[in-house]
């Protein structure tokens, strides 16, 4: 039993966030730090709040190691808006390749259509989704303004263990799933991008990290809303951002540094992960669902041999207190998402479980 | 005192919110009623959640007793984002009529441009959007989308006594200001949005109220986060949507119904108004900047004879524990924003407070 008798909640997203966070914000709800107000109610144009943002903005760019020629930017509207911005603000030349590895990616590709040329060079289409097809040696036309990865897929549990060789071409890659779950070398990509609600604070904000040389003055007539330099130019304060996220999010960057940043995190995601996938690989009931060598350490996919047993086990988990193992629609079975704040012992919780579950029915 | 030692928070937005709001939002932080989770960690898909924002949307339709030919949609990205889809989905012949009263209007205006036409039908720019032109007699041409007001302008203190006469066109209101702040009939408008952050919650969502015959389904090129029809369609769940704001705005709905619905909140707010339009119109030192016959119950913009007397004032009350009375730099002065949240103790203290230091400076 854990304090305040909270769930291990293996939710996709949104997922849960660590509990010293959620009880510092608790703490502070009434009156932050003697400003007599709660942060939901602070002028986003004052010092106190400026303070917050600045050094949320100061912890991810130590957190990540961001080299001082990327912005980091705050940004409402989802990945579903970063779907359409993308090709919007860094089509100079109206294409992109595109690499197809599960739902996210292609919901990407659709609205880049909408957009210029997309090429899709490679996809894993064939197999539903569950391998990274090899991008060593890609066929990308010289005047292609980006190569697009979503490098880690929430639905289908694949990553990218290595980026794709873009050939001299910037990189966009989607890390909402995977974002602060490993160290990342910025410098390989022209920009990041994540919804900050899987794997640091809740939904309604989405992190850009993109190099300055890519943020185009020459967009006026975009919405103001969708260009990029409208963020940039203003530090995420153009309109009023959304405060409360800054405000937890900032606070989850700082608990990773207090942890010992990106490598520490890693290391416990790796333990996590492979509890689970050590259990998937031994069972007889339970079978992992994508090629190992591209398993998440974030997603974890896998399924019984028929639905009626993958739902038997959705409800048994759901009772015993272990929530949101249903697998997506679009994949079936279960799945655990096992993020920067899911505890080593929820993981080995679920596996006991599932040990039993399985030897009372094998 | 109050209890916790809070201030009063004169911000134009973000703003403050009931206490007794805050107090459930702390309780309920880490084990949101039995669920085990906080709302920031739900699933937006899960069924707890999905009660959450039904209960939200239900609510704030008996709140504003909202036909049901109307869709009530939550959707990020702020007023900003709102500027540029109501012109995308909304002007199908290419033209809309706006009225230009202050900062937001001409922001709005600014977007629109990039669309379609825009006839600018009256402005009151001419003395510093300091009152609201006569719409009752307007030259609108036929094939006119809509007519576009901003029904309180947050930093010129105006606000609409009687609704343009549209001649049959749909109207369109930005009520972010004074959203809730009195009963509207919502069958005199095609759409009404509002940005949360002043009236009611946390930055981050905006509401939007929208006549269900306006919602398109020929705009399929645009980016699909920017189609009404996207949102409608999934109920507000087509990506991930601010839960948190959707939580907390919910909490917000049910205290203003407990306390006796939009009526009784009007009486409040007209109430606290006058306390302080009473000091003004009896001042010397202070003086209010708009018409009287326009004058905004809930932003409050007034001016000293000088500027360094208003900067002594701002000084001396944020000393006192009165925060952000600092008048936008494009009006200066001092500006009291006394929303829904704001006590009327609290705009009594404020005047005693402008009393007593006219006394001593007189």
């Amino acid at each position: 039993m854990m304090k305040y008798e909270r769930t291990f909640n293996f939710s996709a997203g949104p997922a849960m966030m660590p509990e010293c966070v959620l009880e510092e914000i608790r703490d502070e709800m009434m009156n932050y730090r003697g400003s007599g107000m709660c942060v939901m109610e602070m002028s986003h144009r004052s010092a106190v709040f400026q303070t917050i943002i600045d050094e949320a903005q100061q912890d991810l760019r130590r957190l990540m190691n961001i080299p001082d020629n990327y912005k980091v930017l705050f940004i409402q509207g989802g990945a579903t808006l970063q779907f359409s911005m993308i090709p919007m603000n860094l089509m100079k030349n109206g294409k992109a390749v595109y690499i197809e590895t599960g739902a996210w990616s292609k919901k990407a590709i659709a609205e880049a259509k909408k957009v210029g040329e997309v090429i899709v060079a490679a996809s894993s289409k064939d197999k539903n989704y569950s391998y990274i097809p090899d991008c060593s040696d890609l066929d990308i036309p010289e005047d292609t303004d980006y190569v697009y990865i979503c490098e880690n897929e929430t639905i289908h549990g694949v990553t990218w263990q290595q980026l794709p060789n873009t050939k001299g071409h910037v990189l966009v890659s989607d890390q909402s799933s995977m974002f602060l779950s490993k160290p990342c070398n910025v410098s390989d990509y022209g920009m990041i991008y994540a919804g900050v609600q899987k794997n640091v604070g809740p939904a309604g904000m989405v992190v850009v990290i993109i190099r300055e040389d890519l943020i185009r003055d020459d967009l006026g007539d975009l919405p103001v809303y969708m260009q990029y330099k409208t963020h940039a130019d203003a530090d995420s304060l153009y309109n009023t951002p959304n405060c409360w996220d800054i405000y937890c999010c900032g606070k989850v960057f700082k608990y990773l540094l207090s942890i010992g940043g990106l490598e520490e995190m890693h290391k416990r995601n790796q333990e996590k992960a492979k509890i689970l996938y050590d259990f998937l690989d031994g069972s007889k009931m339970f079978n992992g669902t994508v090629e190992k060598s591209v398993r998440s350490l974030m997603n974890v996919p896998f399924v019984t041999e028929s639905k009626e047993l993958d739902a038997e086990v959705v409800a048994a988990t759901k009772a015993a207190g272990y929530d949101n193992l249903k697998g997506h629609k679009s994949v079936g079975g279960l799945r655990a998402s096992i993020y920067n704040a899911m505890p080593k012992e929820g993981v080995e919780a679920l596996v006991e479980f599932l040990t039993k579950f399985e030897q009372e029915r094998g």
